[in-house]
C-alpha cells in the first residue's frame, strides 16, 4: 500500500479520507497510459501496456493498490461504457446478416475449450468437478478487448469483426448456461425448468432488443429528443438507456455488457456527434480502469511452485489453441481469411474466465491454485490477442473480404 | 431498499450481485434527470430538481436507496469533474484581476456567518462548543452549485462571477482554518505553529498553481502531445493534472475540488475541443451523482420535533442573511448591482456544511438534532440560491458590468 504522509486535518475525515479517490484514481489511471505508452513504444498494443500495469502495481510485484469495491465499480463501468461505444459503432442490421455463422463460431467456441481444458486437469489428476469448472472458465471470449483492439485499430467494419462481435455476445448466453450446468452440477442437483427459463430469457431478451432495438429508438428518441427540456437530452436518454438494458441484462440472466452493448446497437443509427463526443469521454477515462483491474487480480506468488507454473503454461496453450480451433471450424465457410481472423479475435478471456473461477473458489471447488492458474489464463489469453488480431486482419485493414450481397451491391453501385 | 426479485445466476456472483452497479446508476441518474425536467418546467433550475431528487429516493422519503461507498465516490468525482470544468471556462488572469475585492469577500463571507451562527445557537440555550462548530458549518460556500448555475446559464463570463469563483476558492482556505481552529478549541489544545503550517501550505498552493499554472501548462503541453504516443494524449494529460493536483490540494489541506478547479484554469488556454468535450461527458454524467448525493443526505424525520424544525428555520435565515451580507459588503466596492449578485451567489454550503457537521458528530460535539438541522441549511441554502442568482443577474444575461479596465479595452477596439 502506499504511505504518504498525511499532513492536513481533512485528511483524517471519513474511512480512509478525502486523499483516498484522487489518490486511486491518479495511481490506476497514470500507471495504465504510461504502460500503454511503453507499449506503444515497444510496437505493441496500448491495452497490452495497461492490463501489465495493473499486473505491475497490483499486490504481485509493487503492492501499492488492491482490487477494492471503487476500483471494481470503476472497471464495471469502464467495460459497460467500451461496448456502448463498440455497439454504437456497429450496424445492426450488419450483425444479423452474419448471424448464421456467428452461431456456429458460438456453439464451436464453447465446446471445444470446455472439453479440452476438462481433459487437460482430469490428465493432470484434478477431481472431475475441478476439471469441469476450470473448462467452464475457458468458454466465454471476453468481448470487450478484442472490440477494443478492433475499435483502437479501425477495424470494426470488417466482415471478421463483426462475426466476433455477433459470436461473443452469444458466446456470454452459452457461457451462462454452461455455468449453470456445472454449477448445478457441482452442487449436486440439476433443476432442468429453471435451466430451460434461464436459457429462454437470456435468449429472448437479447434477439428481441436487437431485433427491434434500432427500429424502436429510431422512432422514440426524436420524439423525446423534441419534447424535453433537460440539456444534453440525448445525451441523458442514451445513458438511461445504458444503465436499464444493462440492468435487464443481469436481470435475464447474461452479464451487463451484453446490455451495454446492445443499448449502443439500438441507438447506433439514431444518435448524434454530440453523444458520441461525450461517451467518448466517458469510455476514455474509465476503460483504463478495466484494462489494469483485470491485470490486479494477477497472483504470481502461486507461480513459484513448479507444477503449478506447468499447469498455467499448459492451460494458456489449451486455451489459445481450442478457441482457435473451435472458432475458425466454425467461421470457415466465410473463407480461410476471415476464419484466422475471428479464431484469433476469440482468444480473450478476460474478465469474464475470472468470474467464473472466483466462483469456482467460493463453492469450494477450485483449489487456490487452479484458481491462480485460471487467473493467469485468462490474462494471459487477453495479453496475447491483440498481438495476434493485428497481423491476422493483414495489410488489408478496412474491410476484409466482404459478403457475397455486399460485393454484389458495391458492383452495381 | 429497492426489492426485485433476482432470476438469474449471475445475480448471486460478488457481494450484492452484478446488478448492484446498473441499479444504482440507473436509479440515481434517473430520477436525477426527471426532476430535473419537472423542475425546468416549473421555470425552477435543473439542478433543484436532482437535488430534491436525492431527497425523494433517499432514506428520508422513499427509501430506495442510502448512501453508500460507491455513490459518494461518484458524488466526488462529479464535484471534481464540475469544478475542473468551470475551470477550463475562465481565465486565470481574470479572477487575479479580481482577487483583491475576492480576498474582501470571502473573509467577510466567513466572519459574518460564523458569528451569526453562533450567536443564534448560544440563543438557542446550545452549549457554547456546539454553537462554535454550528457556526463553522455556515462558513464555507459550496462553488459547486454556484458554478453549475452560473455556468448552465452562460454567466461565468461576468465580473460577479469571477469574483464569487476566486472568492469561493479564498473561502475554502479560510473555511479550513476555521474547522481547524474550532476542532482544535472542541479537543482542549490549539497547536499554532500546526495551524501556521496548514495556512501556509494551503495559501502557498492555491497562489502558485493559479499564478504560474496557466503558464507551466502552455509549456508543457504542447511538448508532451507531440511526444506521446498513445491515443488521445491531451486528455489523458489532462486528466493526470486533474488527479494530480486534487490530490495535492488534498495533502496541502484544502478540498479535492480546490485542486480540480486549479488543475481547470491551468489548462484554460492550452486544451483544444476535443479535451472539452470529453470531459463534458464525464461532468454530465457524474454531476447528477453530486447533486443527488446531498439530498441523500437529508432526514426529515428530525423534523417531526417542532423545536428542531424552528430551529432549522431559523439557521436557514441566518445562513442566508448572514453569507448575503458578509459577501455584499465585501463587493460592494464594486458597485451595488455586483454586490447582490456576490452576495446571493456565496450563499450554497452544498457539501462543504455537511462535511463539517459529520465532523462534529463524531467527535460528539454535535446532538444528532443539530446534525440534521445543519444537513438541512447545508441544502436549502443550495436549493434556494440558484432561484435567486438568475434574477439578481438580471436581463443583462452575458456580462453584467464590466471591469474598468476591460470596458476601455473595448472601447479601445
Amino acid at each position: 500500500m502506499l504511505n504518504v504522509i498525511t499532513p492536513a486535518l481533512w485528511v483524517s475525515l471519513g474511512s480512509n479520507g478525502p486523499a483516498r479517490i484522487p489518490l486511486a484514481m491518479l495511481v490506476v489511471f497514470v500507471s495504465a497510459k504510461l504502460m500503454a505508452e511503453a507499449a506503444e513504444r515497444l510496437g505493441q498494443p496500448g491495452l497490452v501496456g495497461e492490463i501489465l500495469a495493473g499486473v505491475l502495481i497490483g499486490p504481485s510485484v509493487l503492492g501499492w493498490i488492491a482490487p477494492n469495491e471503487l476500483l471494481s465499480a470503476l472497471a464495471d463501468l469502464g467495460a459497460m461504457f467500451l461496448l456502448f461505444r463498440v455497439g454504437l459503432e456497429v450496424k445492426s442490421s450488419e450483425l444479423m446478416k452474419v448471424g448464421g455463422v456467428a452461431t456456429l463460431v458460438a456453439c464451436c467456441g464453447v465446446a471445444v475449450p470446455l472439453l479440452m481444458g476438462t481433459a487437460l486437469l482430469i490428465g493432470w489428476g484434478a477431481p472431475a468437478k475441478e476439471a469441469v469448472f476450470v473448462g467452464a472458465s475457458m468458454v466465454a471470449t471476453s468481448v470487450g478487448i478484442t472490440a477494443q483492439t478492433l475499435s483502437a485499430n479501425g477495424l470494426l467494419d470488417a466482415v471478421a469483426s463483426r462475426i466476433i462481435l455477433a459470436a461473443a455476445v452469444i458466446d456470454d448466453v452459452l457461457g451462462l448456461l454452461v455455468l449453470a450446468v456445472v454449477s448445478s452440477v457441482t452442487h449436486g442437483k440439476v433443476d432442468f425448468l429453471q435451466l430451460g427459463l434461464t436459457a429462454l430469457a437470456a435468449v429472448a431478451f437479447t434477439a428481441i432488443v436487437a431485433t427491434w432495438g434500432t427500429h424502436a429508438m429510431g422512432r422514440v428518441a426524436p420524439y423525446l429528443h423534441a419534447r424535453l427540456k433537460i440539456a444534453e437530452a440525448p445525451f441523458v436518454m442514451a445513458m438511461s438507456l445504458l444503465f436499464a438494458l444493462s440492468l435487464a441484462a443481469v436481470y435475464t440472466g447474461v452479464a451487463a455488457i451484453v446490455g451495454a452493448f446492445l443499448a449502443g446497437l439500438a441507438l447506433g443509427e439514431s444518435a448524434g456527434e454530440r453523444e458520441r463526443h461525450l461517451t467518448q469521454g466517458l469510455s476514455e477515462l474509465l476503460v483504463p480502469f478495466f484494462l489494469a483491474g483485470i491485470g490486479l487480480h494477477v497472483d504470481l506468488s502461486a507461480f513459484t511452485h513448479p507444477g503449478t507454473a506447468a499447469l498455467a503454461v499448459l492451460l494458456l496453450a489449451a486455451a489459445v489453441v481450442s478457441k482457435f480451433i473451435g472458432c475458425g471450424l466454425g467461421a470457415l465457410p466465410m473463407g480461410r481469411a476471415n476464419a484466422l481472423r475471428v479464431g484469433v479475435g476469440m482468444i480473450p478471456r478476460g474478465e469474464v474466465g475470472m468470474i467464473v473461477a472466483q466462483m469456482g473458489l467460493s463453492f469450494g471447488v477450485l483449489s487456490h491454485a487452479s484458481y491462480a492458474v485460471v487467473v493467469f489464463m485468462s490474462v494471459a489469453t487477453t495479453v496475447v490477442a491483440p498481438a495476434l488480431i493485428k497481423p491476422a486482419y493483414g495489410a488489408n485493414e478496412r474491410g476484409g473480404e466482404r459478403l457475397p450481397e455486399e460485393a454484389a451491391a458495391l458492383r452495381a453501385e
